[in-house]
């Protein structure tokens, strides 16, 4: 059995590093009790919070919290006619908060998400994990079998070439979850008691042209360099699927991330995912995610990308070209969603002016 | 600090899996004591020890093992010309044992490897947790963020295409060391004190196009899958290079794994390496492949296999014409090993005819 820490409050002098330049953006549609426990490690920093669903309702955010909220209302107020790309009654929604966040990096986090123990019992910060993640490169070119070679007490192994050991900058920081596993809902259904006990001490470099399941529940990056490859697509409200939003980032970012020569780090940290999401439920918004992804995923592990895709916006431009042309024929949803591409990074831009595609 | 286990003898009943369809193979200079401590684990299995260097010298093997012993003169006589394939004073000559042995499965260790701890403290069978990495399948298409799915307590996580969740059969299960990391000679001249403590409590499949240091001091594979491909190449006496044995056999292995579907995990299990070797003399084996590697890694990398590469025989002649095609322009050396990888396959097919590539 694992347990969250409970009295985070004695942790010991957090150095908040990163502090005036990163954004942690939390999607909700409750109060915000969760940050209780979080407090030692979020507080110096500012929040965005993306209230989904009923925008008359209140979010009660604790005292002490640097934030700004937006509900509904202010994402259309905001984006005009371009807040179609922007998903309602879903978490994807999260993406508006990466949009208008001035900052260079974004750590996101679900509000079922507690502070997880290491295995001596100590609460883990991982935002501070996620951070270190990001600022030490990644080597997606070959693999080290000794994981993270930047980790202190660790390095590259014999027959790893000297060339590679640079490594390259690191776009995403992907963290896990003890208790509550992300599973399927097939899966849940199969093992409703299965929770996830085991610590894997350890930081690894997706490789390169390797696809990953990319869950944003804890997830890091640097917007800078990645930031418009992060959208989470058209999911709920009016849309055939859900639970599928930060796949879809994770399939474009990849795809991306490879062609542009930035790397995806995954493992520590972990957080304490406290409650399993009703399965039933789950069914219904993934099962046509669960038949289309064994057509998408062949899909993005063929694309590539011309050499004249420089920036990441056209990256993406070209990718929802190639959504339209090869996937609108699984579902015309498709067709819509690539269309929602496009909007998405034009509104990227409106709000990001100065790393706007020109 | 880390320390092996001293009280192996203490381990609760060990069940010996595969007991008749395994052998270790263990190469030597010395007597092998270093067995006193794995006798819990290895007594039931029998073993293939390589002596290697002065075939006069007697090498003393605990009571109790049952084992044969090949020394240099014994493998001249067994191959005849052909024994040019096999090395000479360096532990490659440890390929003679899998080529020798009649198994299924070989695991393959140094001497210098003793029985690590878990971090509870209870020593390691690391034979055991190699033969579960070999019996269970392997993920390269497509990576899975919580390691090893099959493992008890892991699944596949959300977002996993269903099609692949049978997996592939594993040929290869790579396993690391605790203390004394396996670093080149720079590295452990750089960082003469830097032991590796780091327990990661994880195994995981090389993803398919990705190529990795494999390490041959902990190894495991099964021998009808994937053993024409474990040859450890031309090194030490008489060669222009050493320490790179292991390397070649896992360039060459993984290539060919990747086109016949086969898996490679890594990982799990540790064990304790008791001693670094002496960094001078590992600079002078290995400086040609330093710069070599540099060449010969994206020449794998790039190498690509005919569909009628049906069999690893096959798979390994036509790599051997590769290699001649395209290295020897790095270094005469080349045109030399990609005879001797021919000869390599005509002896093994003469010493398993049943499965010899006709």
């Amino acid at each position: 059995m694992v347990e969250p820490a409970t009295d985070t409050h004695a942790a010991t002098k957090v150095v908040p590093l990163l502090k005036d330049e990163l954004d942690i953006v939390i999607p909700t549609i409750r109060n915000l009790d969760f940050l209780e426990m979080w407090r030692p490690f979020f507080q110096p920093y500012h929040l965005i919070i993306v209230q989904d669903g009923d925008p008359s309702k209140t979010i009660t955010v604790p005292d002490g919290f640097d934030y700004e909220l937006y509900n509904r209302n202010d994402i259309n107020r905001i984006l005009g006619p371009k807040a179609s790309c922007i998903s309602f009654k879903d978490s994807a929604c999260r993406c508006f908060g990466y949009m208008v966040s001035k900052k260079k990096y974004i750590f996101t986090i679900d509000d079922d998400c507690f502070v997880a123990k290491d295995p001596s019992g100590k609460p883990i910060n991982a935002l501070e994990q996620h951070i270190k993640n990001l600022l030490s490169p990644s080597t997606p070119f070959f693999f080290n079998t000794l994981y993270d070679p930047y980790r202190e007490g660790a390095d590259f192994v014999r027959g790893y070439p000297f060339s590679l050991r640079e490594g390259v900058h690191t776009a995403v920081s992907h963290g896990l979850w003890l208790n509550i596993p992300d599973y399927d809902a097939p899966t849940q259904l199969v093992k409703p008691l299965e929770r996830n006990t085991r610590y894997v001490d350890a930081v690894l470099t997706i490789p390169k042209g390797t696809l990953f399941p990319m869950c944003g529940m804890n997830l890091a990056f640097d917007r800078e360099l990645i930031g418009p490859a992060m959208y989470f697509g058209l999911m709920g409200d009016g849309q055939p699927i859900g639970r599928y939003d930060d796949m879809w980032a994770g399939w474009c970012t990849k795809v991306i991330c490879d062609h542009l020569g930035l790397g995806i780090k995954t493992g520590l940290p972990y957080i304490y995912h406290s409650k399993a999401s009703n399965p039933f439920v789950n069914l219904r918004k993934e099962y046509k995610g669960i038949f289309w992804q064994e057509e998408i995923i062949p899909f993005f592990q063929a694309a590539t990308l011309p050499k004249d895709c420089t920036t990441v916006q056209k990256c993406y431009i070209e990718l929802s070209k190639q959504v339209k042309e090869k996937l609108s024929k699984v579902d015309p949803y498709f067709d819509k969603l690539a269309d929602a591409m496009v909007t998405w990074i034009e509104a990227w831009d409106e709000l990001n002016p100065s790393g706007a595609s020109a």
